[in-house]
């Protein structure tokens, strides 16, 4: 079979494999889509670790059981699955709380070593990912590619669900990427008005689809005048940072109402973790600045729920769609800007 | 009638001046007892804004009903009043949601330009400050030193209210001020155990005495270690930064839980608001960080309430009381860092 | 000028009065549309109290400020303004935590004896309304009719906040009267999946329009058994009882899933109040019961808001209006259960 | 090894039957202390049902790990476990949210058929138990009295997080049993002002032992009267009725203030469950009926450790042991009514 592993800066590298063995707790799943996703990128342009076996990324997955293990009671040959990366350990003190992505041992399924993910044409879910992962059956009627859409549509419903978005609030969001765009649809979906903020020409453009009540282009304009206008001058009820920079957080601050709410969506870079807010803004605005990251595992059900209720158009959103074969062109348009939601399909051919 | 004004960088001097005339829809209070407060300590630092006439001070403030206006009908002479500083516009978008403390005109009694304060024998309750401001009567049974506390307990009843501090919380105070001192209270009486830190030895020792379950002293111990020791390596579910420091502001993200609640309570200097956070950690923890200033009027009547039931322990909080006349023994006494609450006081003698 | 009195069981008499005063700290209001609300009917079938004047009833109300008192300064004349019936007191235990519509000594225009309502040509604000009352300013772009549907909208947004109406929830409505149609369309807009139950055929087909997910007939259909079936045998997250029925709040309870909420949104018959729950499913399942009745101030303003943005649909809501002089036949309309909204309107004359 | 049998109507046989295989993914555990619940006394009552091997009940339990299976790596022998009754499917819809007590499959130890209890000298705890039942290690320091304890106090515990019990609250809670007692405990660890009703003498005598703020007789005193008194006429904040009787419910609904809760805690009997609420206290009050039933996992732990820190006064609530060989005077005695929690101990003999 084959499967894509990240060799070296930017390149992928197809390699033929023989078929993995179907553990006896687990099943063999053929892949039939699997997203790429902003830490997907991330990883493509640092390159694999050093003195590591290269990886298998890939962990916006949806696939088809082909296999399964002789301890295997709860899942058939030829049902669909939508995998996501999360997999928790069960016993620690977020575990216990079931606050599941949070978890002290948390590992990511085509992210963490060791735990190769979806660019591959058949992977293994072992019994600890059906037991502690993220596993949902696909509800008939959701195509593959919208079933793998499932994942990152599930960390912006629980970030929502966290703050509250709700009809007559007004919501920024910072960054139209895919994940900016879900948020969009997210937030309008449950009854705000939402302004949208984003530097890149085509990204806004992509973005408007989505129906924003208004769009700032922050290369251009003031943003914290923009809003204030937008909003009689009293800032925004919800801001939603969907992005990595550090100078939007200060922003968002900045834009808020008092008791508004800030949600710390994207993370840093690793080695610039520090953001700079403006405490007295908070402090006298009892303004909340919140972090939101991954899911509890309903969300995912949540999403599958919600694309198929056509709630989140998903055809919006994957504007692009490559093989497995095209994974380095695949990676370079969703480097590229001009892309929303790109995903690697595989054709429905027989075990290689 | 004698008043204390502020003329010079830790300077009052106090004047002589006629007794207020009664305004129709107001009041003339005997004041008993006013709390010299933090921020009082701050502006006394920073004397008085040029080109402006002296300010009477003091907010904290308890006092009789020596006059009443002709059209006031809800109050009789020889009541006793507790009077906090806020005034709110009862119109803005904040005071329509009942967020008070967050009027866009909010004024402040004792604080802002043409609202002078309690550090006098007799002040004027005018119709805005009996409308709109912070006004009760003095439950039967309390002396007027602990109503003047009610006003500096209401803003820390109010935050724990906010993060919803609860048994089984363990939280960490950091700063042992009057203000700390009444976050340990508060927490505890709530059911959380509590840490405190505190460089001051004084203030360290002054605090063990409302018997938080852990003391850390900031300037010898590494917090951050300390704190993971005392909780089982895992951080603490909230902490409260009772303190002007943006140290304490980094230091608390990195003390707390995932999913815990960082309090912004003091305010930074106005000149440097910045505060550096860790955003990955608020990110990837889910932490939340939110600011708590002042409170809604109810939380005055429920502190008058709680010293009344001993919930509060007036007794230890008061540690010195001086006359009118020894203001600025009062302020140096409070600035140094020996005392908790000071209060100034005032004989019952007739009006002059 | 004319006003409607209710002067017998199901009987309005038209009669011609002079014209108020403008008090000094009150203003003139040239109704504009006035709706005719359940309560109205209610009382419309019981009959004026006995040994009191005849009333003016009318609360739903939209006009136009045609003077204004000597002391006023907030309103001038031509402004358009939406009025709503609850005046608070301002001093009590709920008006001090601002839950206004709690207040103990609430009084209603067009209900409480002594506050005549909108079923005339021109009514007073009195000064206490204009304090303590609900009265907004009509949003530019608004008619008449549909600043007047703001009263009934803003019940039902404030239930839906109350219980936190949300993206993924089912709701179930039961009763398709103006009030259920409003509750179909507000948890449509705050992204709920809804369920209608209606027994009239009428009325179901209007309910219709509003695009509910089902439909149940309980006067045909098994209540408990149908949403059983469209709800894979859970049950729903929330049910509105916005009917005065108690056999569909007994229903709720067995139709609403473990942990879900219940709304008692309708009152019933005063002197038949009790109702008969199985407090087994309450216990054993954690349902929430909650009642939610009339609302804060805000959501007033936001239910003009949301009209406005379309958000809810007024055209389809209002079905029937009429003149004032045709007073008896808007009763009997919206009596006969084939109408949803139904509004008096006032021709655009000069004052008689 | 001996094991008590409830083989007919009040009456326990205790029988000798041969000790338990150790399962290969279980343990063997001695058990130590057992209480007696008031679901224990109920089916005591009722007797076994019919045509079923009769049953061990028994489920507040603490013992001692004498024995584990091959696959068992997380226990060791002679480790001290707490067990509560609670086993989850961990598959269903409730299950997945992590609302472990409303598992549609839920099966209690010592309650349902199948699942023998801890009235015995030893019992095995199966796989199932391991994985999703509810087992902490006993904190050092904490006797197996006090383990035992935790089980009971878990409940009360979920019920006061649930509705919030706070500083400033007033709480009514109806009965002095075991539970009534341990929702006084709570109640005011959590800050609030309790009240304390009970018709019978001796256990308000004990009840009062806990620190209520006000004492009624519903037996002598007309208890919504007398509630209105000591709550300045307005009703309390919260009400937990901790009995099976439904009259209680109704009272309840009426001595809460408008907005507050009421906690059905106790389940009536099942062939009787309708309960009689007045709706429109609850509509135009806005009241709150919410059940609570058992509880999150993490509840049992929060128990052992404020049982450990003296928070829940273990020796006050533990008014009566005996051994297994006693047991049916422990449940005389439990049933007597004079009793707090009655518990069965264990000698620590050696296996037989
Ligand atoms: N919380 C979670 O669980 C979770 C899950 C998934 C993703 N995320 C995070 O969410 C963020 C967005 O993901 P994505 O896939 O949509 O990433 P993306 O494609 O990189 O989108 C980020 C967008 O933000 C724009 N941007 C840059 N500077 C901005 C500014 N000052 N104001 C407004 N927008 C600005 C970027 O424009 P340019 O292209 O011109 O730079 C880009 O279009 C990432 O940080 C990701 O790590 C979080
Ligand atoms: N939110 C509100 O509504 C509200 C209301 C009242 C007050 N406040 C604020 O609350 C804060 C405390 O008030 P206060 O009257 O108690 O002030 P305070 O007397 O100045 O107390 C602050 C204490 O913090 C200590 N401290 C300094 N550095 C610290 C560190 N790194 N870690 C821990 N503690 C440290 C100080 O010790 P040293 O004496 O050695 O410096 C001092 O004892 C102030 O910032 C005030 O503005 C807020
Ligand atoms: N909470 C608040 O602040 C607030 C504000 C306004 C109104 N309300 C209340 O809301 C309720 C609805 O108001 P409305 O103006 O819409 O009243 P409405 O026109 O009388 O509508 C009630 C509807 O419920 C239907 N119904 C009767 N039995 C039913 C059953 N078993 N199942 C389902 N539906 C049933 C009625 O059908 P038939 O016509 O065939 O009887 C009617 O269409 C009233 O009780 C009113 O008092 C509350
Ligand atoms: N939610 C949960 O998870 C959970 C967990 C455990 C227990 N429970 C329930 O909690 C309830 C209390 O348990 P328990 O073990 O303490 O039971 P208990 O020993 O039977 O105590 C109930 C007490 O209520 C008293 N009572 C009777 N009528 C009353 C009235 N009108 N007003 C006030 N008190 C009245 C009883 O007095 P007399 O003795 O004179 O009748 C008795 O002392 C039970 O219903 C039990 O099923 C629930
Ligand atoms: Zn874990
Ligand atoms: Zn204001
Ligand atoms: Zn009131
Ligand atoms: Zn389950």
């Amino acid at each position: 079979m084959k499967a894509a592993f990240l060799t070296s800066v930017m390149r992928f590298e197809i390699r033929d494999i023989p078929l993995p063995d179907c553990p006896e707790d687990g099943i063999i799943l053929k892949v039939k889509a699997c997203g790429v996703c902003g830490s997907d990128l991330r990883r493509w342009r640092e390159g694999p670790m050093l003195s590591s076996i290269p990886p298998i990324p890939g962990h916006e997955i949806a696939g088809e059981v082909i296999a399964i293990g002789k301890n295997i009671t709860d899942y058939t040959i030829g049902e669909r699955l939508a995998v996501a990366p999360d997999i928790h350990c069960g016993n620690c003190y977020y575990c216990e709380q079931g606050l599941y992505n949070l978890c002290d041992n948390l590992r990511l399924i085509g992210i963490t070593p060791g735990y190769d993910g979806g660019f591959t044409e058949y992977m293994v879910l072992t019994g600890e990912i059906l037991r502690n992962g993220i596993v949902h059956r696909v509800p008939p009627g959701l195509s593959d590619l919208q079933a793998a859409l499932a994942e990152p549509a599930s960390s912006v419903l629980a970030a929502h669900e966290r703050v509250g978005t709700s009809l007559g609030d007004t919501v920024l969001v910072m960054g139209a990427g895919p994940i900016g765009c879900l948020h969009v649809i997210v937030a309008k979906a449950r009854g705000a008005r939402v302004l949208l903020s984003e530097p890149h020409a085509g990204r806004r453009q992509r973005g408007e689809v989505f129906g924003p009540d208004g769009i700032i282009d922050p290369s251009q304009q003031d943003v914290v005048a923009q809003v204030r206008e937008m909003t009689d001058g009293r800032g925004v009820d919800i801001v939603i940072c969907a992005n990595p920079i550090a100078e939007t957080q200060t922003q968002a601050v900045e834009v808020v109402r008092k008791r508004g709410r800030v949600v710390l969506f994207g993370g840093l870079p690793k080695d610039h973790p520090m953001t700079v807010l403006n405490a007295n803004l908070i402090h006298y605005g009892e303004i909340q600045v919140v972090g939101s990251f991954s899911y509890h595992p309903i969300f995912h059900q949540r999403a599958l729920d919600l694309i198929k209720q056509g709630v989140i158009p998903s055809d919006k959103l994957i504007t692009h769609t490559f093989s497995l074969d095209q994974i380095n062109e695949a990676f370079q348009t969703a480097a590229g800007g001009d892309a929303l939601k790109v995903i690697i399909t595989f054709e429905t051919g027989a075990a290689s």
